[in-house]
């Protein structure tokens, strides 16, 4: 197998990421033509013609390199992670974000080499911002060196995930009371300690709730919610349910940027699983408590 | 009184947005000087600085007419609406956003005479978006007309709402629990339908849910909620607990791209009480409903 140099291979990602990019922003002003893959999940005509676009500029660039991506394993099955160099795709993250037009859509190209997140860009072409890493070489958004949040305190963190799809009643659930839990601390003491403080305000309720995190946001885009933990714009995220196309870039431009990702158990990240969580390195530990008490 | 065009109110008050845009714009990129009113609710200098700057503007054009503010009315109590031509200003919609330096953020300005909004301006500096309407007008996006989406299914809809701050359990519980039930309509007929054509993949569950709207987004600015329901990015918006200059730019410029606002219990809005709802009209009864069972 030939060798590259890894800035070599960023600048051929960056190419085609640039390029699908242009797909995208060409189509993302005109009417959509929309197939449906099940009810809410969305699959555009642009995502197929970007993941076209990129696997053919890349496979011609690197014939010896493996390749996944969302759009081909969706009509082929799953593919394997080996320990040899794979791009890892998401030509569109976002697909309902696309079709509704709402500006957080990207592309996502990943490269493993031994299985690790290695190489990262991910490029939202409608705000034109475009984040790049190398392991080891640091993390970038349009050229300028980014890196994590320094909050330390839960209360004072914006927390990013997503509200999910096709959920069963228990799934959705446990999706809800997570979601709840984290951004709300109940406490009956408090209300107690609250009350004998003779702080009016409360006495009608039982129970006393306060803010766990700042507020939430969802935006609809996993490589982008990654992007934001790397730029600082938001200090802590998690989802469960996707594919390794939307954390492979991601997670590298995230621990470039100085932050951590990890399963929300608190375990390494499995980038083949669907559990990622992602914060600064002072948050990582009350996060994960945060994540186990909501379960 | 002096009598004024509102096209040429219109032209002072972008003239307002776009000065107190750049104001943001400048610092959003830079250390931010946070001061706390209570634990989430973050007021900034820029803050501050954007609504000196946009009332001695518009008091210098128009020292007849009367001015409600975010900050103002922070620090001096409620300011009651009256019939007089009266301008309604967030100086900084998306103050949590701000200090994240997430991109959602924007200078609200609201006109309104005889109580009725009558000219909106709300400018995202980030994104560089400019939302105009005149009452009777249009509504414009960077000066194209812009119009509701035409989405008549609240299956296919783009829902956004926010998650709130400084809520009490109960608050708390009711919040939850409405987003929960619009996101998902859970149905027992539905598991007994399946079981019945003998579809497997739900045996293990005693309910069945589906999505009744197609996903959910929490920007964090109100305004630029109501604007992307105006521009077609979002299909249905709902928000309780803010005060009137959220909504007295948003609502003229939904009203004006072919949207209705409301109150979410279907009564006509009244922009001094603290509940909205917008969607296309096509929606609007569905989505009414849809609120009223999630209550």
């Amino acid at each position: 197998m030939s060798i590259y140099s890894l800035e070599e291979l960023l600048v051929q990602a960056v190419d085609a990421a640039k390029s699908a990019g242009e797909i995208i922003r060409s189509a993302f002003y005109q009417t959509k033509l929309v197939e449906h893959k099940g009810e809410v999940d969305l699959v555009t005509e642009t995502d197929k013609k970007c993941e076209e676009f990129i696997f053919n500029f890349l496979k011609q660039h690197y014939p010896d390199h493996k390749f996944i991506g969302e759009e081909t394993t969706a009509a082929c099955g799953a593919t394997e992670l080996t320990d040899e160099p794979t791009w890892i795709v998401d030509p569109l993250d976002g697909t309902t974000n696309f079709v509704h037009g709402y500006p957080f859509v990207c592309v996502s190209i990943g490269l493993t080499i031994g299985r690790i997140p290695t190489l990262g860009v991910v490029y939202n072409p409608i705000m034109d911002e475009l984040f790049t890493a190398i392991r080891g070489k640091g993390a970038f958004l349009n050229g300028k060196p980014i890196k994590v949040s320094s909050q330390s305190e839960l209360v004072k963190s914006l927390l990013a995930t997503e509200s999910g799809i096709k959920l069963d009643k228990s799934t959705l659930d446990a999706t809800t009371n997570r979601i709840n839990s984290l951004l709300f601390k109940v406490n009956k003491c408090c209300f107690i300690i609250m009350f004998s403080m003779n702080v009016s305000g409360y006495s009608s309720e039982h129970w006393f709730s306060y803010n766990q995190v700042r507020s939430l946001r969802m935006s609809g885009s996993c490589a982008l919610n990654l992007c934001g933990i790397a730029c600082g714009r938001l200090d802590l995220f998690y989802l469960l349910g996707f594919g390794p196309w939307d954390i492979a870039a991601g997670a590298v431009i995230v621990a470039e940027a100085g932050g951590v990702v990890f399963d929300p158990s608190g375990k390494e990240l499995d980038i083949t699983t669907p559990r990622i969580a992602a914060s600064n390195p002072l948050l990582k530990e009350a996060f994960i408590q945060a994540l186990q008490q909501s379960e």
